[in-house]
């Protein structure tokens, strides 16, 4: 008996929704040699008739309508937003389809809900495209490292934050500069805010974390500082220093001294050495860089973003599917599936997600000071009654006005004692200025 | 009802046996919040029996009669050879076993015939840990890149060999110092063939290859070229000309004169610029990178080997198999994970694997030659005259003897034109020795 093919609706007709509609010309002999099943387009969802899509498809601007066609087995919804997009995919989840999204926003603030929702209907909603664009991470993560305690993962997730820094620093161009040819090359959208300030890398980072660690989305517990305040003379003494400036996602792991485990989520520019991989990924790639138990560092890149990288992650979640559906037993399929946050639902734990407080990292210092002698003693005395310990000091030439940036590198240290040494170094009359503070890590495995 | 543990028997007590039962015992808790199936260990097999290993667990040399009991469900083989393994797995698969292996050799020269077996008896025979360690390539390319036409992958599948090459160029010293430290670090055997000569990178290689192009496990037709030849010499060459060599395992597949398609299957050292990625793997680490329409360029990186990384990809794979045999109907179970070469066996393409002749790549060439005036001009000449376009030359200062090294760097050329214009510069009055060849590729997306 001939199998009926898998029929997929495909809601949104921008950039990624049309590199589905391509991917699926370009290759249905790939991958129909691969799952021996036939795979359609029969809706496609959108506000304007379009000539170029085939006419055999249906085209339809109802969104509520397409998902409940009994000729719909898989709901992809590439559309964006978090209103109407959550309405339609939760119809379709009512209407027992599997959804297929590339929608960070909406899983990251509304995702322990639709996945509940999914749950109880015996369905999924696949979202390898949400994060790293055609960067199979979330597979990677919910099954290639499955057997692993997971430690701490690092990621570049956001490719308009890392094409602005690395024009900066390979080109020592301002970042206001770079922004606008950015927004040229739509690399950057025109309200860039949900790129440069690190709204998008919080949407993803709040993915990864769950994923990795087996705890509901958080994404109000992120915390998240953005790239505007990055300026080329401190992308300039990182590197002096063996460094490069990323902007990362982290989600930590940590034993606290009371023995509990906490949790940090943090979105924020960080200086990396040089020689580490994750500094070596340009442009608008993307890379995320797992520390994990077992397994140790594992790293893993591409491009992320664009139709085609997106539409092969939309389309890895489908062939998921369409091997799901092939099973003789529908039931039997779904629960063969990994579990929506790799953990099972009724084991997702409430580790606690630390404050900004007390979080812990690495700092670069920038402190901008009168050329005085015994300056740079009295820093330094603050920092060491504060517990803090310098990794490296590196002291500019004067300036016309006498004023020199001197630029400290610090250990580890809990945010909380950081704060109070800074607001301590400030109040010196030798300190001109705000101290400029970025994040470091060595990322030692 | 509470469902029965899924019971493993662990055939080999070596290093990744010992590594597999070290990750049971210290992430259980972790793996059962993600499946909620029990997982333990019923069997080990080891040839003399083990005092640190739990005493509820059987231990026995005979091999066969472990993978028949009743309390097996799945068999881990990773006790490695192609004699005893084989049997052990065949038998197993004929009495409904699944298995999981860490054996490249054995499935690199005997798979076809395993795989149909398997299918015959509707059970899988998994296999993540047998190519690049920890990294997880073999889902990545079977199922994350599954809707995708995978044109070509590069991947540094050989940790000892890359140890080598990356302790010559960073620190000046030659093949032969760098192999006996590896020796004396436990890096490389103590008969180092398989890992200098290119055959455990060609093992590895077949089977990327079968499931990046969905064709039959084909290990004799792999062109494999070790190390061993490589001096100090070139790797400063080349590094000077912007470049690293590294010990790489393509799989090419190419749009031929006639209209056909041809497939390369090659291992051999490679310059390729130092500002990529994979020119910056060092150490015993590997990495893969494929290049696939749409997604483009996607890259894979970790450890290759050691306990830990290979017990991680064992355990993935048991953990796919934990949640298969966790369905409802176990037939249907089976039906629903990705075929063993990543395409439906009736689906295997026959398409040909390329003679050395020819195969297409770029080349670095050092040409050894007295200080004549003239022989420059006629050294371009041959090389013009067979089609060949010189993309550099660097020609060394003389040496005491009134010799020069000459380096060029040609395009992609195929293998018999090289051949014939190297014969014809070798013939050359003023040439000195053999031409130094080694292959280059600019790994461009």
């Amino acid at each position: 008996m001939k199998k009926q093919p898998i029929c997929l609706a495909i809601l949104g007709l921008g950039t990624v929704g049309t590199g589905v509609v391509q991917l699926l010309e370009s290759n249905l002999g790939e991958i129909t040699r691969r799952t021996g099943r036939e795979v359609k387009i029969t809706h496609v969802g959108t506000r304007r008739q379009r000539d170029d899509i085939d006419k055999t498809i249906n085209q339809s601007a109802d969104l509520m309508n397409i998902v409940t066609q009994d000729d719909v087995d898989i709901v992809i919804e590439v559309m964006g937003g978090t209103t109407t997009a959550k309405d339609v995919i939760i119809h379709a989840i009512k209407h027992g389809k599997h959804v297929v999204t590339a929608n960070k926003a909406l899983l990251a603030e509304h995702g322990n809900e639709i996945f509940a929702l999914a749950d109880e209907h015996n369905v999924k909603v696949a979202y390898e495209a949400s994060v790293a664009g055609g960067i199979p991470i979330i597979k990677v993560v919910r099954e290639a490292l499955s057997a692993n305690k997971i430690d701490w993962l690092a990621g570049i997730i956001n490719g308009t934050g890392n094409f602005i820094l690395t024009e900066m620093r390979e080109k020592g161009r301002a970042f206001d500069d770079v922004l606008a040819e950015a927004q040229a090359l739509g690399y950057a959208e025109a309200d860039p805010t949900f790129d440069v300030e690190g709204i998008d890398a919080a949407h993803k980072l709040t993915l990864l974390a769950s994923i990795a660690f087996g705890i509901p989305l958080q994404f109000d517990k992120v915390y998240c500082e953005g790239i505007t305040k990055i300026t080329t003379q401190d992308v300039k003494y990182a590197e002096e220093l063996g460094y490069r400036i990323k902007h990362l996602g982290f989600a930590v792991r940590r034993q606290l001294a009371n023995g509990e485990e906490g949790i940090e989520l943090r979105v924020h520019p960080t200086l990396i050495p040089d020689d580490e991989l994750l500094a070596n990924v340009n442009g608008v790639k993307n890379a995320v860089l797992v520390d994990a138990h077992p397994v140790g560092q594992t790293m893993y890149y591409g491009a992320g973003a664009g139709a085609g990288a997106t539409a092969s992650a939309v389309m890895a979640d489908v062939m998921d599917l369409v091997r799901a559906l092939s099973c003789p037993s529908a039931e039997t399929a779904n629960s063969n599936l990994v579990p929506h946050l790799a953990f099972l639902p009724q084991n997702l734990d409430n580790t606690r997600i630390l404050s900004a407080d007390e979080m812990i990292s690495g700092y670069y210092l920038r402190v901008q000071v009168k050329d005085d002698v015994g300056v740079l003693a009295k820093i330094t005395q603050i920092l060491s009654k504060s517990d803090i310990s310098i990794d490296a000091i590196l002291q500019k030439p004067a300036h016309e006005l006498g004023e020199v940036p001197v630029i400290i590198m610090v250990d580890p240290v809990m945010e909380r004692n950081m704060n109070e040494a800074i607001t301590k170094i400030e109040a010196l009359d030798s300190v001109v200025d705000s101290v400029i503070r970025i994040r470091l890590d060595e990322l030692i495995e």
